[in-house]
C-alpha cells in the first residue's frame, strides 16, 4: 500500500503563530511564544470560550505577521479536544472563512496541515489557507478528568494538557519553509485503557508511522535533523526510543518530542510532560519552524500523536487507540 | 473569494452501502437499505459500540458489493457525533487503513466525501478511498439529551437522530456516478441556542451555501434535478424554502431534505424529521445514488447540514452555528 504522498508543488508556510497560557510562558520556550495570557482566561468567562478565543487570537497574529486579512484566506482547517470540537467553531466563526473541522485528538495539528495541503494541492484556484489547533488545560481537565477545583491527584504517567494554540497560513508559491510530503496515520491499538498513560498508548502508533515511512520512502533517516513526535511525554518517548533502537537502529538519536520541550521538568509539575493538541501546534510554530527558517536545521519528520478515546469509551472498557500522521517539512535556507 | 473547486478529474463512486436500525427499516426507504438491525444493537453491549459496529458493517458491505477488500482502500475519511468521534475510530480500527477523522456534526457525510475527493485528487498514487459516517439514536440521546429510559418529552421542533450509517468507496477512473465539484461551507450563526430546534438553526447555513454556489458558479439551478439538504427537517426546510423563494425564485421547488425522506411522518413519532449525520449518509447511499445510477436523475447539489454545538456550549448560552458543505454529483447514465 502506498501511503506517502509527495506534493506536486511544495506547500509553503506563509506565516505562523503560537499562543499560550501561564505554564507555557514559564516553560523553556516561553519567550518564543507570540503571546501568552498569564490568567489563562483570554478575557472570557469560561475555560471553554477562553480556548475558542485563544484560537482566534492565534490566527489573527499569524495573519497580522504576514499582513494578511481573513479575506485572503480561502479555507480554514481546524480542530480541538472539546466535545463536538466547539472551541474551533465558536472561536473561528467570526472570520467567515470556509471551514473544514478535523478530529485527530492530539494529532490534530499534523492532520490539519496535511488536510489543508491536500486541499490547496487539489484546488487550482486556492492560494492561501489556514490551519488552527487549540487545547486548554482547564477545559480539558473538567471534560476528560475532574474540574481543577477538585484537586485530584494525578498519576506519574499522566501528562499536562497544554493551554496553547498554533495557527499556520499555508500557500503555493515562494517561501522559506515548505511541506513536501504527507502520510496519514493508521489507527493502532494502544494496548491499554489507562487514561493516565496516553503517552504509552500512543507510542505504538508513532512507531507504526515511522517504520511505514522509512519502509516506503527508501530515504535514510540521516537526511532528517529531527524525528519529532507530538506528545508522547517521558513514558511514551521511552517506549518509542526502545522500539526505534531495535528496529531502525540509530534513528532513536534523532527523536525529540514536543511534550518534552514545552515545560521545565525541574520546576513545573507536569509529570510525564505536555499533552493536548496545542502542544505540537505551538512547539512547531515557536520552535521548529523558526529553526528551519533561520537555517539552523534543514528537514524534519513531523508527526503529532493522537490518543483516540473518550471518557465514555474508557469507562466502557475500550482500549485507547493511537494515530500518528506524518508531514515532512524542509527549509530552503539551510 | 473563490469557493467552488472543480475537480481536475471527476471522482467516481465505486460502491456504497446504507445500514440502519428499527425505525429506518420501517420508514419509506426501509427496503432500500442494504442491511438493518431491528434490535438497533448490532450484537453489541452498548449503544456506543453498536454505532461503531454499524460503521464497520457498512464499509464491509460497500467493499463486498465491489469485490474489494480493506487492502484495496488506501485512505479512510470518517466521522460521527460521539464525543471525540470514538464510534469511527473504534469501529474502523480493525481495517488498518490510513485514517483521517473529520467533524462537521451532521454535515460530516458531505465533508468526508469532499475531503476524500481532495486527497484522491491531490495524491497521484492513490486510486481508492472510503468515507464512512454514522449516528445512533440511543447513543446520541444519552450524550446530547437524556438516556432513552428517562422518557423525556420532546418539543415539536425537535428531530429524531437516525440510527444509520453510509459508506462510500470513491476512486479515479470509470464509473456511472461522479463528484465533479466541491465547496466547503462557512460557519453561520444559527441565531438560536435552542437545542430542540437545530433544523431552524442550520437553515441559514444551507441558504448561505446555496446562494454562494449559484452566485459563483453562474450555473442555472434548472440544471439540477434536486437541491438536497441533510437534515433540516420540517422546521428548517420551511425556513430555507422561504429564503430561496425570495432570493433565488424557483429554486425552492427543487429542494428536498434527507430528514424529510427517511421516516413516515404519519406512522413514526419523529416530530420535525430525521437528524444525525447518518441521515444524509444513508439517504444518499440508498436513495439518491441509486436514482443517479439508474439514470432517473442526472445531477444533484448535495449538502449535508451540520449544527456545530455541544451540550456544554448550549448550557453556557452559546448559539448553535450551522455549516453546509456542498458537492455536485452527476450521472453518466441519464
Amino acid at each position: 500500500m502506498n501511503r506517502i504522498t509527495r506534493l506536486k508543488t511544495p506547500i509553503h508556510f506563509r506565516s505562523y503563530a503560537a499562543v499560550g497560557g501561564y505554564e507555557e510562558r514559564n516553560g523553556p520556550l516561553g519567550e518564543r511564544f507570540d503571546f501568552c495570557d498569564l490568567s489563562d482566561k483570554f478575557g472570557q468567562k469560561t475555560w471553554e470560550i477562553a480556548e475558542a478565543e485563544m484560537g482566534r487570537v492565534a490566527l489573527n497574529i499569524a495573519m497580522s505577521k504576514a499582513s494578511l486579512s481573513h479575506e485572503n484566506i480561502e479555507l480554514l482547517v481546524a480542530g480541538d479536544l472539546q466535545n463536538q470540537c466547539v472551541a474551533s467553531s465558536t472561536g473561528l466563526c467570526g472570520f467567515g472563512i470556509p471551514f473544514i473541522g478535523v478530529y485527530g485528538a492530539c494529532s490534530t495539528c499534523t492532520e490539519s496541515l496535511m488536510t489543508l495541503s491536500s486541499f490547496i494541492d487539489s484546488s487550482e484556484k486556492m492560494s492561501l489557507g489556514a490551519a488552527v489547533t487549540t487545547s486548554h488545560n482547564s477545559a480539558a481537565e473538567r471534560q476528560f478528568r475532574t474540574p481543577i477545583e477538585y484537586g485530584g491527584q494525578r498519576a506519574k504517567t499522566a501528562q499536562w494538557t497544554s493551554t496553547a494554540a498554533g495557527a499556520f497560513i499555508l500557500g503555493r508559491g515562494d517561501g522559506d519553509i515548505m511541506i513536501t510530503e504527507y502520510m496519514p496515520g493508521r489507527i493502532v491499538d494502544g494496548a491499554t485503557s489507562d487514561g493516565a498513560n496516553m503517552g504509552g498508548a500512543m507510542a505504538f502508533s508513532a512507531f507504526d508511522s515511522i517504520s511505514a515511512y522509512f519502509g516506503e520512502s527508501n530515504s535514510d533517516f540521516r537526511e532528517f535533523d529531527y524525528i519529532v513526535t507530538g506528545d508522547l511525554g517521558r513514558v511514551g518517548s521511552e517506549i518509542l526510543k526502545e522500539l526505534l533502537e531495535k528496529n531502525i537502529p540509530g534513528s532513536e538519536k534523532l527523536h525529540t518530542d514536543c511534550g518534552l520541550l514545552l515545560y521545565d521538568f525541574q520546576n513545573q509539575d507536569v509529570h510525564s510532560g505536555a499533552s493536548g493538541c496545542g502542544t505540537s501546534a505551538s512547539v512547531l510554530a515557536c520552535h521548529f519552524l523558526p529553526l528551519l527558517k533561520e537555517g539552523k536545521i534543514k528537514k524534519i519528520l513531523f508527526m503529532s500523536t493522537g490518543a483516540l478515546m473518550s471518557p465514555s469509551s474508557l469507562l466502557q472498557g475500550e482500549n485507547i487507540y493511537g494515530i500518528a500522521p506524518i508531514i515532512t517539512i524542509e527549509s530552503r535556507n539551510f
